[in-house]
């Protein structure tokens, strides 16, 4: 009988997942190729779907099924274990929120996004600002709600690192910043000039290009398609339908190569994902922060790289006969060129962090309630003058750059530097346990990279908390002295 | 208490329109862009959609508003009335079925399609034949339980063209092929040789012609667009989304051409409905024979003519620069080239007809039992012979050529024809009722055609039955003299 309610919750958990991968194709048909008048009733039908899976997974039978696997007395490390974990984070996350709240909460939303992208456009924060407000005040109800030990932001962080607490990540997030700003001040003057790489770069050409690296790093076209838009990504629309785009600049062919060896990594984890258990929680991604390991993974620690020149210079000038001005040398310092600056999208690896850091101290005040909304403003121009040396000169590049907030996704930022961090550690463990592992790398054989990932990340799904997938990994949760090694290897040698 | 329950079935009307709405954006992308592995995902996706869209409508709560509608007394006349009538048709149909029969009738046609295709392949009907009997007899049933007056194919075409019996089409489907053969032996001579007009036309040319066209008819890309498929067809995604497909020949430019044009016309009815009453009957196309005529006015009153190649040759030139060897005439003769064969989806404009007409009598003999499944090669072949004056080959060539009957349906196939009689009588009324009318054609000015058909045919929706819609906008029902006579004027003169 109640085996019964396990194998309820798997069928259910499917039929959810397939209801949002259902979503899913209509969301990148949305991003990609939809008509401009059809996109009121795209979202009517968005919000059916997702109103009909949320309906799904938290009826009470749901509840009832999950009391009743609990007592089943299955290993936590167990499949069965690990999915009931993640079933009841998300029930009781789905639950625990009265429906007048979450109502409140999405048109809150809905309001502040439409305010924030004209307060953006008139650079004004003092129009944002009581929206933002609405959003910090409700984001503290539902963080009281979902409950916490010692901080409201580790019941908003849940959602995207589960198991993780502030506590937890401070120091880890400190010891970068620190690490950083030191690593800046030595490397500052090594930059290239602005534009050394720029030049003509036919589509086409960076078209098949990335096509073609993206198949070297194993990424299944069977299984994928790239297309075109505005602001890249990748999603899943199934089991086998992992999708990436990537954007275009006929100058600079950094933004379409580097967007799709990111995006691929995406893809790849999701490649990667055990097939027969898509719908439960063992067959999705670990965290954000462990997705966005991957994708910084191969974008900056295979693509970025002077080996990585050194091996496809040849392949790259077919394509892109202007690239032929440079050495495999050349374009590796180019695409190292780093220089603070205000805009967290357009950042180098090593200033990135700092942009991330900066929003999590002031996320981290806003949620604890040490920071008003009111001096967000000015909090963040004086604190980027410390990090960055740089006079914001107006909110546009400060403080309303990012539409993260405006969504209501407070604690969604540390997951960037987190995957920047993870994704240095996962190398470095790679290199120690894969034999050869450079040899084949400079070799362009990126099978074993990929095969360990698979074995040691992918194939895990969310069996694990983050913290315990990392030191199954690589014998240790989350450290920053990776990515500072990694990053003082490369920016000072 | 009672206008409740109209209501009531306006919202489950809605709700079943957009979960179809939604799976035909997934079956847009399957023909479209998906990727081969994700193709069993995508089945799975959408028999989960259609079989909530279905248990949705078949409710017993849904009976039960039925009946509390129809004592509304609202008028047969009123688009009230209009909704109550198809919803019931749409209701009884789909549940006077047992479910037992729905899934062996779904089976056997999963089955037989496969089947179909191996048969196809080897040209072997005996391999198809069990398969076909076994639909026969299935499709028998549903026609008894779905009940008739006088043929159980009136059962059958029901589906696709409401209110039509087998009594009322045939003496006009006999009149077609009678005045359809005359013409046939007194134009035979005059054909222009094979692949006359075959020559080099890049695709890019083709497609920026082929937009062009589309624009002039009226196609809102705001609302639309053309992708590529093997298949071409126009499908409806939502209330502003009408998207169609072509394939291009890089040797034929009318392989594109006027499947673009006929793809704008069933995209320019679809276009033509009106939005607010999108998920409702009177929202919804008429009829396939209904369909049908607006695809082939398009694409053969408007654009296989003479004024058409007057009007656009410089055009065409400009994108093609290979048509310059062809004045108009050329070009309109060239696109006149009548010739019997054995393929219908090859067929001309004269012949064509005559392929469904055999197909027709075929199949109507067959649902009534004076036709065995056995003796069906050998009644094909002979009749084909009597029309065509041609030995078929194969049966690759004859009775195995189309996908219909494998899939299970049978009543179909007249309403290619109807749709070819409609479009020449409508074609007859605008003439004779909008003022200019061919001054206006010659022109390119295609305005007036389209707000004569959006006013008389489109906005309507169902509202009507196809016979009651044709004799509003034409003076009367279906008949086939319009046709004979356009194809006489246009192939004899």
């Amino acid at each position: 009988m109640s085996s019964t309610a396990y194998l309820k919750l798997c069928e259910r958990s499917r039929e959810v997942y397939l209801l949002r991968s259902v979503a899913a194709v209509l969301s990148w048909d949305l991003e990609t190729y939809i008509p401009s008048k059809a996109v009121p009733f795209r979202a009517d039908q968005l919000s059916y779907l997702e109103a009909k899976a949320h309906a799904l997974f938290t009826e009470s039978s749901v509840g009832d099924w999950l009391q009743a696997a609990e007592q089943l007395g299955f290993d936590p490390g167990s499949e069965e274990g690990a999915n009931i974990r993640e079933w009841r984070r998300s029930y009781d996350r789905a639950t625990k929120i009265p429906i007048a709240l979450v109502e409140e909460f999405e048109k809150t939303r809905t309001i502040a996004r439409e305010a924030w992208v004209q307060s953006r456009a008139e650079s004004n924060f003092a129009f944002f600002k009581p929206h933002l407000g609405k959003i910090v005040e409700l984001t503290r109800q539902k963080a009281d709600l979902w409950g916490y030990q010692e901080s409201p932001y580790d019941a908003l962080i849940e959602d995207y690192e589960p198991g993780i607490t502030a506590r937890q990540v401070k120091p880890v997030l400190e010891e970068a910043r620190g690490a950083l700003l030191k690593l800046l001040g030595e490397i500052r003057n090594k930059s290239v000039p602005e534009k050394f790489l720029d030049g003509h770069y036919p589509i086409e050409g960076q078209q098949l290009f990335a096509r073609e690296i993206a198949t070297a790093f194993g990424y299944d076209f069977a299984a994928g398609r790239i297309d075109t838009t505005t602001h890249p990504f990748a999603t899943s629309l199934g089991p086998f339908d992992q999708r990436i785009t990537t954007r275009f600049d006929s100058k600079r062919f950094e933004v379409s190569l580097y967007g799709v060896m990111h995006e691929t990594g995406h893809a790849l984890y999701e490649q990667g994902l055990c097939p027969d258990r898509a719908g439960l929680p063992c067959g999705d991604a670990a965290s954000l922060g462990i997705h966005e390991s991957q994708s910084r993974l191969w974008e900056n620690h295979v693509g970025r790289t002077l080996q990585f020149w050194q091996l496809w210079h040849a392949t790259a000038c077919r394509y892109l006969p202007d690239l032929a001005r440079f050495s495999p040398a050349d374009l590796a310092s180019g695409l190292r060129r780093v220089t603070p600056s205000f805009i967290r999208v357009e950042a180098d690896e090593v200033t990135y962090d700092l942009h991330i850091l900066l929003r999590f101290e002031l996320e981290l005040a806003l949620v604890e309630g040490r920071l008003k909304v009111e001096d967000l403003p000015e909090a963040w121009n004086a604190r980027f003058y410390e990090l960055f040396g740089l006079v914001v000169p107006d909110d546009a590049h400060g403080v309303l750059q990012d539409i993260h907030w405006s969504l209501g996704s407070l604690g969604y930022f540390p997951t960037y530097t987190l995957g920047n961090l993870n994704a240095a550690q996962l190398m470095a463990a790679a290199e120690k346990k894969v034999s050869g592992f450079s040899d084949e790398l400079a070799q362009g054989n990126y099978a074993p990279l990929l095969k360990w990932l698979r074995e040691n990340v992918h194939q895990h799904g969310r069996k694990y908390l983050p913290a315990e997938l990392m030191r199954r990994a690589t014998g240790e949760s989350t450290q920053a002295r990776y990515r500072v090694e990694y990053l003082r290897h490369k920016y000072l040698s």
